[in-house]
């Protein structure tokens, strides 16, 4: 069907035309169908929007971003013809039947998921049947290899590559801020990929961006790596397996998380950078994603099925994730305890703890130690751990190298126990509420800090947590909520709840 | 935060509100989640869109249908503050976890799903979570009640309500032009709503459309069907079972149609109309929706066992699904056949004979007749069910009473058999698709008209089908498919495959 281009003012994700009711009538397609349009030799698949009011009959609406893409503008004649789904929409009907995909369907799938030909719906309806109806370790690794190759890699020179990944679910995990320099104080190279928050308080990438620039090109952290022996870069800036982005953008309304796509993202990331040793923190606990240790040790076993079938050596490590890793919660409030405990070299056990922990495992599995974790120490007591740190900070376009220079929300209020007693409870999902409505990921400087952590005595008066911000509305906001739901539970050393018994002994 | 509402030109379905990738951080929302906008007193829930160059930073974009609703135009003030998912979203991802829903719950997620709470991405979820892990008949019953509850209803002041359903997915199925008026005939109420075409050639209601105005209110059908005792009504202009609709449209994009949706959605239809009687239509055979008599069997088992718990008497017809029911396929000429075989009292034996069939079992049903098949075939040929369409279509203010004054594409194509033989198959969704390149269902001339039937003797240069089109191009695409894909599988009476072979018999 002949028709004229008008040129929408907005920016869309993916292809898409708006047609008026009339038109997409005469074509026969409805809201979601698509349509080919050509102009000239040229020409794009879009997906069809019949939105009243937005062009008028006899009109095709373009976003202006698509429209040098067929070399049109406003007012020119266009050709739009209906055309089928993508044949791998079949293979997605093929999965919520109960299928088993090959690898060519698989292949066929992640191709059109990268590149942006299925929509939300169809993506949506691909991850739920795979949480629903599962996928076996045949599909995943073919998922994994076909997202590693639909989009750039990278491949080093010289040395020995390892990486890390963390499954997340904990707040406060700062621990990749000094496990890279460590790693690649050790003569490694760990070019680390990291994700922005999405529920959560903080991700690694907004963590690191307070200290230095994180949307480094793939050439980029090649090159960073090389030379000073690690990065912290954001995943979402480069083109290393981008199919997993349109996955995760689904995942998020949903508000689910299946297994065969959670070890695909992580391992295809690993696999695009070259990684050979791979060490994965499977944080368990009540409040993070992994409940309880049977299904953390299923999952571990999954991960290093993976790894062997895709060539990479793999470790899982469960850790402890009922309660924040560290103390502070929020992209400024962890740089700056990341970089004070590389400075002062001790700080927080957890912290320390786990970080020396999974940077030993990583030298172990190099070959590089027999014994990781006191090597792992030595770098990070000898100093040398922090001025790697400052080296990748000045690699990264960074000006902050010291935490005093770390500038946190100067609204604050902190919260104190008006009884004694010990920690008996910290809830991570609160806190990491209480975070996001202090403004946290967005203002940097918001967050939380917590001063009392599992069986901490309390006294009094104590500070139990303090709330940063960088706007006043949303401090009270975020007071609102740690005054309603409680982010720690303090038992009472007295037995104050009964009332009608009174406790003889003394303090 | 405070914002300034910027009206937007064009009509969205649901509440939506654009604001840009700035304030969407700042309010730590992404697209989906759900914004509160105040302007004094009044509110609405609006989902988010981020779509850059839509609106400027400290914009909220609304679009003018909506903006009555909170008494606001252009340039006001707004608060807009992030609100959680409805809690029925809690529901879909409890059944996407395989567990069974109570009756509150899917109470509460068809109210949201009616009122337009739920976007679709979770409606999708809900749907396709139904079809891959299936729900019992206690939660079908409840959804067909909750349907039924959160939509508008009608109460008769006299007689006997009866009504049929066909489940759909034969061509040509255009027997409820002729079951209505014998039904009516008879004395009996038979307020049928009817669906427009999705996916096929024509919908009843499209059909219909050619001879009256099918977009009646519930008023109206109240009115009409008590004073000549039958109507043909589009479904969609009513609140009949709202949720429905929206069900509907997200199963399309997913081109999946779940069991317990499809019951639900049936049932929910005749309860809100008061229907005592029920007889449903269940075409069986290769290309129709139930591909063999096992699975049918099931199907009608489910629909009398729902209809028991509802309180409605349910009857299940398996029909013959394999090839058109008539010969005619698309809007007028179905209409045109309809009207000429209550004309003629004759005409296809598969239009009439099923016609009957289903007539009868109703009238048996209503306790109307002992032989409820020569009843209806008495109605039939006697005029009565002929003047009483003429009744109807005149209620339902048309012009159109006579077959002769049908107007059809005047752009036709015929095929003719280059060899002779006998019609071995016929492929429903090959004529559908001829028919829809034609132009059917929006062109209301546009379709196909079947000459040669399964088993049906073909000689060389005999018409197999006609091809109608309203307009020329349309026509032409027809033909290019009718083609490439034969829609009629003619074998021959010798033994032409094996040229190796000579067969010795007579013609």
């Amino acid at each position: 069907m002949r028709m004229k281009i008008k040129a929408l003012p907005f920016e869309v994700r993916r292809h898409f035309v708006a047609l008026s009711e009339r038109d997409s009538k005469e074509l026969g397609v409805l809201s979601g169908d698509r349509v080919k349009i050509s102009v000239g030799k040229k020409s794009i698949v879009a997906e069809v929007g019949i939105i009243p009011g937005m062009v008028k009959d006899g009109e095709c609406g373009i976003s202006n971003l698509f429209l040098s893409e067929i070399d049109a503008k406003e007012g020119d004649g266009a050709e739009v013809v209906p055309v089928p789904k993508p044949k791998s929409f079949q293979h997605i009907r093929k999965k919520i039947l109960g299928g088993k995909l090959s690898k060519e369907e698989i292949y066929e799938l992640i191709n059109d998921i990268a590149s942006g030909s299925l929509n939300e719906v169809e993506v949506a309806a691909f991850v739920s049947a795979s949480y629903m109806l599962k996928m076996d370790l045949d599909e995943i690794e073919w998922m994994t290899k076909a997202m590693i190759d639909t989009g750039e890699r990278i491949t080093f020179e010289r040395g020995t590559v390892v990486d890390k990944h963390s499954i997340g679910g904990v707040p406060g995990n700062k621990i990749t801020l000094l496990i890279v320099p460590i790693i690649a104080a050790s003569g490694l190279l760990i070019p680390k990929t990291a994700s922005r928050a999405i529920t959560s308080a903080t991700g690694t990438a907004d963590t690191f961006e307070v200290l230095a620039n994180v949307n480094l090109s793939v050439d980029e952290i090649k090159e960073i790596t090389e030379r000073v022996g690690g990065v912290i870069a954001w995943g979402g800036a480069t083109q290393l397996a981008p199919a997993d982005d349109h996955i995760i953008r689904v995942e998020y309304p949903l508000s689910i998380d299946p297994k065969p796509q959670l070890l695909a993202s992580v391992m295809a990331k690993k696999g695009s950078v070259g990684a050979k040793h791979v060490v994965i923190d499977i944080p368990v606990g009540e409040g993070s994603k992994v409940p309880d240790v049977d299904i953390g040790r299923e999952l571990a076993n999954n991960f290093v099925e993976l790894g062997r079938r895709l060539g990479l050596n793999v470790f899982c490590a469960l850790s402890s994730g009922g309660q924040p890793v560290g103390r502070a919660i929020g992209p400024a409030l962890e740089a700056k305890e990341a970089l004070k405990t590389l400075e002062e070299r001790k700080g927080s056990s957890s912290l320390i703890e786990k970080s020396l922990g999974l940077a030993g495992i990583l030298l172990e599995m190099a070959g590089r130690s027999s014994n990781g974790y006191e090597d792992a120490k030595r770098i990070f007591t000898s100093g040398k751990a922090l001025e790697k740190m400052k080296e990748i900070i000045e690699a990264q376009g960074g000006e902050i190298f010291s935490s005093k220079d770390v500038l946190v929300g100067d609204k604050t209020y902190t919260l104190k126990s008006k009884k004694e007693g010990a920690v008996e409870a910290v809830f991570n999902k609160t806190l990491v509420k209480i975070a996001r409505a202090a403004g946290a990921p967005k203002d940097k400087g918001a967050g939380v800090y917590i001063h009392k952590k599992r069986g901490e005595v309390v006294k009094e008066g104590d500070a139990i947590i303090t709330i940063y911000a960088e706007k006043e509305w949303k401090l009270d906001n975020a007071i609102d909520i740690a005054l309603q739901e409680p982010a720690v539970e303090i038992t009472g050393m007295i037995l104050e709840k009964f009332p009608s018994v009174r406790y003889l002994g003394g303090e």
